[in-house]
């Protein structure tokens, strides 16, 4: 438990960089919003990835020495390698931790470890949502002082959200203008840890809110990979016992 | 509940065709085994379709006209093309069942519906399996006379099955070679019902088991679509209340 | 399936009698309305049960001849008899489907097979409720037209909701005060399937409304046992493969 | 995190007192050999309850300054009085973890908390257990080196185990006579965490196995309570939100 959980912070990148008033919001786009946040944590180291960078700042290396992996991405999901896509769901089967955010849901990567579209409906009015607690036991709440929290203004998300049912649904939203939405979604693919949360938005300051962070940061501990898991022998095997007919 | 239930019955169709053993055991092809039982059950129509036929017998027609497919691939999993697998995945996610036989595992549709690698351990030295009822009340087992069945000789499939956890888990198997295996699984994906059914091996005689076709007769009544099912609007939505600031 | 579904509706029916209100609005007492909507469904018989009949109306006679049973209670928890409590729950643990409606999650019986508190908010205000579909694919939700229905004046219920989280989550409630719910949950216990559903309340028309009255019906199917389930042993058993040392 | 995890193993501690052989196998108790291994974890206190002790060694003080209790019951779960059981099971729902052994299964607690029978098969005659784990990036599993590990003589539990579907089903057990066993099962209940562990046996040297006394650690851990939980209003309440009419 000594060692420090690697958590890597991806982001398009590219809002940030082609919107005056987003850049304003997110000088240093919202990976490094993120990233200050977790740098606070004891016991978490967190660098940074982006769509432009050579491989999308995801390197072999960066993957391998990565135990949690924050996705948030946008307009740009089709720019990103089908390659880069795969190695990443291998490694989230391999152990690696990985928490979609908001935008993210229609990301590559989510879609092919959900399986499923991914979609859902969405307004963009600046409403009210309220997020609910629905497993008030669950690490990824720990440090929340009520069973809610609001956001003052948002994008909407309202179900159906097309994805297969989680394993464990943390947070059910509200929204003003009617809609409610499972925004806390934890999922066991392979060996990895997969979390779905929904707040985030490239022109709202949603990645300042103190419980929007507390979560992101509660969700990279529990998806962190074991120290040691079991190995795993696939394909063909000798008995383990006598088989006699 | 008037109209038939119209299954399509998948096969690859290349052991029985070039292995003597197999087509003596498989005159017709496993398709036409499981096709001939599902055509003695009240209300169910059944019809085949196989790789090698035009579209793999899957063409937008036959597809539109099918609330539930059955799937049996081993050999020539990568030769199903990429487009016949994207529209399948469609059709399940629109409501249309699926249930997955055996090495049907490995096969392109299942991989992609779950998101994970699907691989496990095998063996071929024909030992007994017993699989053994999970959820006593679940429409799939209905008529099992016994909470187990055997099936003399199978080839083995061993844990760790590397799927999502199932939605609901049905049956577990036992190996006289000292393994387990998830066996019966159900989930939803979409509007879409997805059973994975581990019996059947291409040179054994294990679609002719009673039990084994009595489960596939039930999970094609239970994968069934709905008569009339609840449209979804996805992507941009007006409010349904008044957003006052 | 030609055999009729036997449904027996349990009603309190102390508000009935006592309010002049709610006399007028429930003449009959609510269960009748309900159980003369399930008469009017291809294959469904309905009978009814009250509290102050002798044993609550549930004569071993009567459970032993009931499929399924619908639960309406409130102010009245207290005075069911534990060993009829008993006797509900055994018959579930075989295969007889319960239904609990509304204030019913409060029940003794209902308290018991979760294992929980079955806690929860309210409020009584008349507020609006907005009911989702989040499994579109599942039987409960058949012939509803849209995602979600309305119910304009309600008793509202707000998570945390203090149950185990359900096997399949059908529906989630959007509250005008600003909370949401579970409101459609599914759960096998036993050989018996569980379904927990929110609309309701003795003093408005709920039991009126077209599409809360189909997703009862729905219910009624989906909680129907098996025709002929695995017979299960307990207890000491013999060895089914020879054990050496 | 440097708080200490306090952990209370409770035990029935009679089959040690009466029988000479559990004795020596045992000579303070399967209470104490659990209880030892736990203190040697870093950051656990581990202290022990029984059953003769006044309140069952159960009173409010030890509860209160309780995060994990662990279960063993099996000739006495009767003489358990039912206000120490409603305080355990009030206790769970707020939040303390709860660990069930091996004949725990019929334990009032466990029983109380899962609403079923938790009914199953079992034989005394010393045969080989092997445990596979079923759900490899699960915290419980931490530091196994095989994805099973064995057990070579066992009292063997077999299915069909009358428990609710485990929120996740981390282990399933092969037994040489025949049949598979659910073997470790996750539960949230209320802000609780319950894990059903079927190993052990009061005359088998289960307890000493390396692999058990892991997962039994492991559990404690992931049962651990929140430091800071939200906190949850239940009954009536007013709205968050204007409502109109």
């Amino acid at each position: 438990m000594s060692k420090p959980l690697r958590v890597t912070v991806w982001n398009e990148f590219h809002h940030e960089k082609t919107n005056k008033d987003i850049k304003k919001l997110y000088p240093k786009g919202m990976h490094e919003q993120i990233a200050q946040y977790l740098r606070g944590l004891e016991g978490v180291e967190a660098r940074t990835a982006t769509l432009d960078e050579p491989e999308h700042g995801l390197t072999d290396e960066v993957l391998a020495a990565t135990d949690v992996l924050t996705w948030w991405g946008h307009m740009a999901h089709h720019e990103v390698r089908d390659e880069i896509v795969d190695k990443v769901q291998q490694r989230v089967l391999e152990g690696m931790g990985l928490i979609v955010l908001h935008s993210g849901h229609y990301s590559k990567i989510f879609r092919k470890l959900m399986g499923t579209s991914c979609s859902l409906k969405w307004r963009e009015i600046g409403e009210r949502e309220r997020l609910w607690v629905i497993e008030p036991g669950h690490p990824i709440v720990e440090g929340l002082e009520k069973e809610y929290f609001e956001i003052p203004a948002v994008e909407m998300y309202g179900e159906r959200f097309d994805i297969p049912a989680p394993d464990t649904l943390v947070l059910i939203s509200w929204f003003q203008g009617g809609e409610v939405f499972r925004s806390g979604c934890c999922y066991h693919r392979g060996k990895g840890k997969v979390f779905y949360f929904r707040p985030g938005h490239e022109s709202l300051p949603i990645y300042y809110h103190e419980d929007v962070l507390r979560i992101i940061g509660n969700a990279c501990r529990w998806a962190a990979p074991l120290c040691s898991a079991p190995a795993i022998t696939w394909d063909n095997v000798q008995p383990l016992e006598e088989v006699r007919k």
